[in-house]
């Protein structure tokens, strides 16, 4: 953890914002796997880690604010706890790391829980957490979900999503972490491998430098399906590896690289044409990306780029302003340019998506492809964002466009089909807003050419 | 998954057994990490796939033996669902695989729940599932804690303590990942490796050839804290790492190994004469294994050459059988000499350790040490058990048992404390039990003797 003033100035700045009631951040506890004492590596939750630091599970802190006191409530060790788990900190030198000098045992938030005031929660993503909460306030599940604090949502997000400069340095260990996983990935991309082999191994990898992966590894040759968490191929010559993985630091800062890789390392001359279109949008987003420029206009541009280079291979067709207007680049691309990204993957998804990445001025399009992306504010400096644009042939969709005749002035169906098993491309970089423009996370950046990556997997 | 008649028998066999009622098996959900759609690796529960197979999220299965009907529930793809995830099975389909025939949607779990019957549920270890069932059986989450079924609890674990051949080989799968996890950790154990870089490989292993881990790794030089997942350490010449570690296969069965290793490969004399009591121990508990016996005895047993063996060093004194009956041994060893093991790696811990491992002849030790056995039963074919004898010197407990002058007729103190930095040693096999004996679930034995070991790090 950071040190603890600057956890004290974080709460300071978070009661400030506030002005009153109570604030309540409930730790995470265990995810158990198959049964209860079997569980899964534990995750503290963000926003409690962003303001008290302490990452063990069944903790919570209260911060009321018209009394000017704060609390963290968990149980001290005990004298068995010490027999089988070892000399540990007690929670009272933790807390003191945190700044907070009250500790009291777990049942005492129930009776500081001063229901006759406002009490602050996040939105719970986590049934554990809603169940405490729900017992706690004396509400059924889903009133406890929905009635989640708006202000202090807000007053998070708005902190959260400017990171300082000792944020920067864990995500930049979060960055070569993850670039260590995509070299690895890269090398093993040969035929005959199995996805699962390679999935695992970049996976170790994660958990070997850092807490473990920032999501589930993405790692397959159908590219072209987005939510796809099946490692079952087995890689084959003349196909597409498209890898979307990334690492949590030991703080749990994230890292999100997406790299596709010809299989055996040598890309056929569909493959490099698509290929250099990603990577176009791709470099032209990063470099116009800086501050008081719209994230959102950043995404149209590359559907821009993407539309311009498809006409040119003869897979779309008709005018770039009229094209983009409908959304027709959208097949090829349905989902959005990139997320803003800290301590989560997609940071603060779990506060809501449209909080975190829209407000009053930049509002959320519902068109299709466009209303995808996640985050399409004005840039500020100390936004940390991903870049990732992609092309991919998804026969379902293709299907449908064309039979529903969707934007069928600027879709060449009969070209396009000449693609339907090609999968997909999608290139990712993690970007900071800085006052100029904008840098990579980790400076180092990845094999992003055809002839890069080409001598990654060859070397 | 197995092949259909596999689960339609276990279904016919559970239902004879049961008689009456509903038996409602709800399978698991995604379990989110740090935001909703951010989950953990998917885990069924494992009663679930051993009745039903199917290794998804969001189902549920209900036996309606009273009408001898029986659902599927869960939901299917829409079309949004096949353009983003590609083309998958129907789960009429996937029902069909498990010899199901009926298919409903999730809401209509409800209305079939039948609540003026006896409704049998199993206890629920997921947060989610106690919600589920809370919501679907209008009780508040303790009482619906409290009120799993114990007739179909006892009939559970009577059909899956017995492994079929068709399990077996998938406990074989599983050991055989667990023996590659183990040999790559002894080869890196050297002086200057991270903890943390061992345990990240290996967990890359398992998640490369199987499932997952079948629980957190243990992997620290502190093998004399039990409860030990911290990989913080970074290897030292002269110090012991004590490997605990398993993997899933595909099909979720588990393996469950440990093997304690000298740092660089070279044991200390101190080492070599605790490594071969705890040896000595795994070796008669196998060959003493066999029908009829029970793990209770066995478990005494080890106690036994453990007591003799450290009286051999003068670290214990006294009479063996006045030792074991006041379970002076403990000290050393305050665990189980094992547990079964199944689809989960501590078999069936959700449905209740006493009532997997006693039962009305064998009943549960008050005793410390004696306490912490999980399976005291008398064996049968097709039990498959771990074997885990080990020896630590646990500086917190030795303390507490001199100051408190618990069993000081059996302790050298003095002598004990010559091994307070030593640290621990456990040596951890699987074994299935057999028509004359038993043998191990792999039969490739890992390195266990010190000269195997030795040369496992060394080559």
């Amino acid at each position: 953890m950071f040190k603890k003033e600057v956890y004290i100035k974080r709460r300071a700045e978070l009661k400030k914002s506030l002005g009153s009631g109570i604030v309540l951040l409930l730790g995470n506890g265990e995810a158990p796997v198959n049964y209860f004492d079997n569980t899964y590596s534990f995750r503290q939750d963000s926003s409690f880690i962003y303001y008290v630091g302490l990452n063990s599970p069944d903790l919570a802190y209260m911060l009321d604010i018209d009394n000017d006191k704060e609390y963290l409530f968990g149980n001290e060790l005990t004298i068995d706890d010490i027999i089988w788990m070892g000399n540990l900190p007690s929670l009272k030198e933790r807390a003191e790391k945190a700044g907070i000098v009250t500790v009291l045992p777990l049942s005492d938030m129930i009776t500081l829980t001063d229901k006759k005031r406002k009490i602050h929660y996040l939105k719970p993503y986590r049934y554990r957490n809603q169940i405490i909460l729900s017992e706690l306030l004396g509400k059924n599940i889903p009133s406890i979900k929905e009635n989640f604090s708006v202000e202090l949502t807000k007053a998070v997000i708005k902190m959260r999503l400017i990171k300082s400069d000792e944020e920067l340095i864990e995500l930049k260990k979060a960055g070569e972490i993850g670039y260590a996983m995509h070299i690895t990935a890269m090398k093993m991309c040969q035929p005959g491998v199995k996805e699962q082999e390679i999935a695992g191994m970049i996976e170790g990898l994660a958990i070997s430098q850092g807490n473990r992966v920032s999501f589930a590894t993405i790692l397959s040759m159908n590219g072209q399906t987005l939510h796809n968490h099946d490692h079952s191929g087995i890689l084959e010559t003349g196909r597409l590896m498209l890898c979307d993985a990334g690492a949590e630091s030991n703080s749990c800062y994230a890292s999100d690289f997406t790299r596709t890789t010809a299989v055996g390392g040598t890309y056929s001359e569909k493959q490099k044409n698509i290929h250099n279109i990603v990577l176009q949008a791709l470099n032209e987003s990063i470099s116009s990306a800086k501050p008081g420029v719209t994230y959102k206009s950043i995404h149209r541009n590359a559907y821009k780029i993407i539309f311009e280079g498809l006409r040119s291979l003869g897979i779309m067709k008709g005018d770039t302003e009229d094209a983009l207007n409908v959304g027709a680049p959208a097949l090829f691309m349905p989902h959005g340019l990139g997320h803003a990204m800290g301590l989560d993957v997609h940071d603060m998804e779990d506060l809501g998506e449209t909080y975190v990445g829209y407000d009053d001025e930049i509002q959320r399009d519902t068109m299709f492809g466009y209303r995808s992306l996640r985050f399409g504010k004005r840039l500020e400096p100390g936004h940390v964002l991903t870049v990732e644009p992609g092309i991919y042939f998804v026969p379902q969709l293709m299907e449908k466009w064309e039979k529903e005749k969707i934007n069928a002035d600027f879709i060449n169906f009969n070209e396009a089909r000449k693609y339907l098993n090609f999968g997909g491309i999608r290139l990712e970089d993690d970007i900071l807003i800085t006052k100029e423009g904008c840098r990579l996370v980790y400076e180092k950046r990845l094999p992003v050419t055809v002839e890069e990556i080409e001598k990654a997997v060859k070397d």
